[in-house]
């Protein structure tokens, strides 16, 4: 159940999501957010992805507006609102955060490869990848959830239960 | 050429385009936006839509978050961010317009239907409707963009001369 004393300086809890590809970091990020929501908490997420995405549909009006040299797009409906902003160089994971996420209890990050917050590993031995947290230069890491008795002295979590690692997270930042 | 001036407080200058379907608003508006651009403003743009909008793809990582309950969902990628926020209510024009855009020059909403501000009709006669600048409460129209003599005290444009368009709203409001 959700309570209000974790946002005692009204920002939200952060944790990011870190991986190889394979690993099913997507699989377990919205599994975790489908937990927090059931419990009560306001969740937001981020995605950062390293091409290119297309989201709005060739030939609709916003898509048009946007084209046409909009820096910024907005579209609204009865249920929610979405925006599209140019931008020089992508924003960090803090300015995200206090320019979107504000009123959220927490905010799950994924895919951001450097310096995001609080980041937890996911790690499938199955990858053949070796894990990110054992490399030099992540010490950062503050848990990893994996398939396996990885050598390690953080946390380990199992990959394979959800509720597991959102009580992780609710401990130590909810 | 932009000037500085036009932005005393801050606050980006907003026009709206309103008129019934197929009078080529979206039209105008594209080449509003695309002018006002080329002359050097920093132009955000506003889609209401009265019908509901698909903008994720289906299975895409962050179509997933928000699907699992994510109340705002935000995608950044090199040269753009996009966010998605669920709402109980559409927020008013001004909350979308101080929430995100202020450091534009000016913010061009289409299609939302009452009190946006500094409101200009499009209007075609080909359409076989009247027009909304005509019909009681309908007074706060700033002026007409049409193809005909409309019998009016409004300023009328030529909606065939978006430069003419673009300089009445640079006139007024920038």
């Amino acid at each position: 159940m959700a309570t209000d004393n974790h946002k005692p300086d009204n920002t939200p809890a952060v944790v990011s999501f870190a991986g190889y590809s394979g690993s099913g970091k997507t699989t377990l990020v919205e599994k975790v957010i489908k937990i927090l929501t059931d419990r009560g908490y306001k969740v937001g997420a981020v995605k950062h992805d390293g091409h290119r995405f297309d989201i709005d549909k060739p030939g609709k009006d916003s898509w048009r507006m946007t084209q046409a040299g909009a820096a910024v797009t907005v579209i609204t409906d009865s249920d929610k609102l979405a925006m599209i902003r140019k931008h020089e160089q992508t924003p960090s994971p803090e300015e995200v955060i206090s320019n979107y996420f504000a009123e959220m209890d927490i905010v799950i990050i994924e895919g951001w490869k450097e310096s995001a917050p609080n980041r937890i590993e996911v790690h499938r031995k199955g990858t053949g990848k070796g894990a990110l947290c054992l490399e030099d230069g992540n010490s950062d890491f503050i848990a990893v959830a994996c398939d396996c008795n990885l050598e390690t002295t953080l946390p380990r979590l199992d990959i394979d239960d959800p509720h597991a690692v959102v009580d992780f997270i609710i401990t130590s930042y909810l």
